[in-house]
């Protein structure tokens, strides 16, 4: 009952329901997914299957090609690049994918978002970055994440004319980092409508970027 | 009790909840129905009522000519164009009408929505076509409709100065569609805000789409 | 219990919640009023309580002056302002004021909303007017309203840099102007940020709002 | 059980609920706080608890130094500013800190909300002044925010690349104030995308702000 997969099915069931809360998904599109500690299997929405329908239950269990290894569904069409993520970051605990409305808007133009609020000094450290086209079926996806997120202190990447996946050290992690970067697109891209925002110098960004990682106790993981 | 035209009934009925959940609707002005499988009918919003009021008790049930079978309130101002749909598209299981937000807006410019996301290329297969300008009251609105789909993969059809016609296989397909246009709708404008979205290639759209209505076992019909 | 004055009651009570489900006020700023049949009485919100301590016993009865006939609080600020229109419009039932985001949004530019989408044609039968500055304390408000709406089809009219009031036969078609107003302040908002929004000819709204007010058979009350 | 700490406790753990409400926060990100009367304590939101755990209980009391006098959580990381405020504005009895999208977009461009709308002038009685860039970390924000506000009409500040910090008589006109921030910056940024609103004299906003603050009975503190 209490068993590592069995915490991880509850955990990503639930943390589904922010996504909702926060706007960040319509219909079916966007999905959470987390590791299990100590084991080389992810935990997965099922595809197709509507938000106030998920449960712990009917979450997808795969081994980290993407292969199902518990589960009545299909697991997202996502899994490949979750279980890309996975196979090569190994500090990430949770993965999330959105196409939330003011991200995507940027990701479709192929812009970064500028760090231009100090919330976002905070969480990302610098711009949201820009991803490259990929199409789904092999691990293009995947790769493009890695690649973009490997090194970098941003926690999101815009995926071009696609959306948003995010990494955590575990999937709240990841969600916080999704419903963030939604927040601060929109608050940016918003400020931009009437003008150029403010930069903030790079130097302020470092020193804010620090603080909250260690100050506020929270460990560089997944980053 | 579970009768074609009942199950429509609770279809129909139920599958209006989605257009309010998703703020595609104000007061009572956007309608859901269904084609009864096996039969020449179509049920159908009441005009006028509030879509917390409504129940598979008090949908109408019509005939393809728009004519009332059963019901105790007149059906939807729209009937004409949705049974307009039914006759002349045998494909077509279930029709929308809504004047959400940003569709409408392109809608008010006479202008399609340019392809520019990978879950458009999947949905739409297609920029979002625009529709002529049509009054109600005779069957301008139902040709618009089926001259713009015929033949198009896109199941939308934004009307010029008015809203968005979306079909399907079923109801709940033509629900979606309608959920779909809105959000891609929308972030396409707001992408086109502060510049130009990026083009997506015509052989990447047709991979994506061709993908999607296959290796998810989509059938293509309905459009 | 079903005097016309506690049947008002609950009515005015009931259709603030309408104002809060379709986002058109903030905090206690906005307000609902009817006339009370046969009486030379108004029923409206009482001043400074919020919309969900709102009950059929906390509603205010005032004369057509404004004076408070029965209540223990004060009524709405904007008392006068309504009194004013029931004198001088004997067809008025109901009178709307809300702040709502984009109605107030043309209101503080001065600017009517154009006649270009074909749900205008049906409610407003025209632009919606812009009403003069105004300030709150003596009669200067409702005669900009009355002098605006006073044999113009719209029931809304944008007070400048102010907000909306609108009008109806009853306290529910004046909420239902209300909602129509902002959406279609939004949509046409909205679609104005990327071009200009097609005009529709004139005699197509002439024939749009005439069918409206006959077919579906309203009554041309309140306008 | 009925002790002013109590009280306290109670009224800022229910405040919380208002932001969530009118969708000024997102995550954790958001606090109230407020002066314990007749003592030099403050009751203020823990850290990182989201806004649907919090309880009377789990509030954190602390001295006007912010120091933590009652609690099991860390106070807010906001604290210092807020604390800040009550030691150099005794008249102020709440404060509120959020970044509020619209409010944050003007911020972070460093630019005034003009005072364009009636409820603005009742409101703020002149523009949404822009505090400093300033860093979190020692009293800087805290300096800022009384500098800004000491002897100005607005009740709220927009601090450069930040948000926004309302104060009030008591917590619940601080949270009042930030609700109405946010809506009007809402209101004047739309206005302002289709072009210039119209001023309002400077004669009109003082007689608009002095009868809001006499006629309607509200004292003119903690401002």
């Amino acid at each position: 009952m209490n068993s590592p997969i069995d915490l991880m099915r509850r955990q990503v069931s639930e943390l589904h329901q922010e996504l909702v809360r926060y706007g960040l998904v319509v219909w079916t599109a966007g999905n959470v997914s987390a590791r299990v500690p100590g084991k080389d299997l992810l935990v997965i929405k099922p595809s197709g299957v509507p938000y106030d329908e998920l449960s712990p239950r009917n979450m997808i269990v795969c081994d980290l090609d993407g292969t199902v290894v518990e589960g009545d569904h299909s697991p997202s069409s996502d899994t490949a690049a979750h279980a890309y993520v996975y196979r090569h970051m190994p500090e990430v605990g949770g993965v999330v994918h959105t196409h939330s409305t003011y991200a995507s808007a940027w990701a479709a133009r192929g812009e970064a978002v500028p760090c231009v609020l100090t919330a976002m000094a905070d969480e990302f450290g610098a711009a949201i970055p820009v991803g490259p086209f990929a199409l789904i079926g092999d691990d293009s996806i995947g790769m493009g994440i890695v690649e973009t997120l490997q090194g970098h202190r941003s926690p999101a990447v815009l995926m071009k004319s696609h959306g948003v996946f995010t990494i955590g050290k575990d999937a709240k992690a990841a969600v916080k980092a999704a419903v963030m970067c939604e927040d601060v697109a929109r608050t940016v891209h918003i400020s931009r409508q009437l003008g150029e925002p403010l930069p903030i110098a790079q130097d302020d960004i470092d020193r804010l970027n620090h603080r909250y990682r260690t100050v506020y106790g929270q460990r560089p993981a997944a980053r």
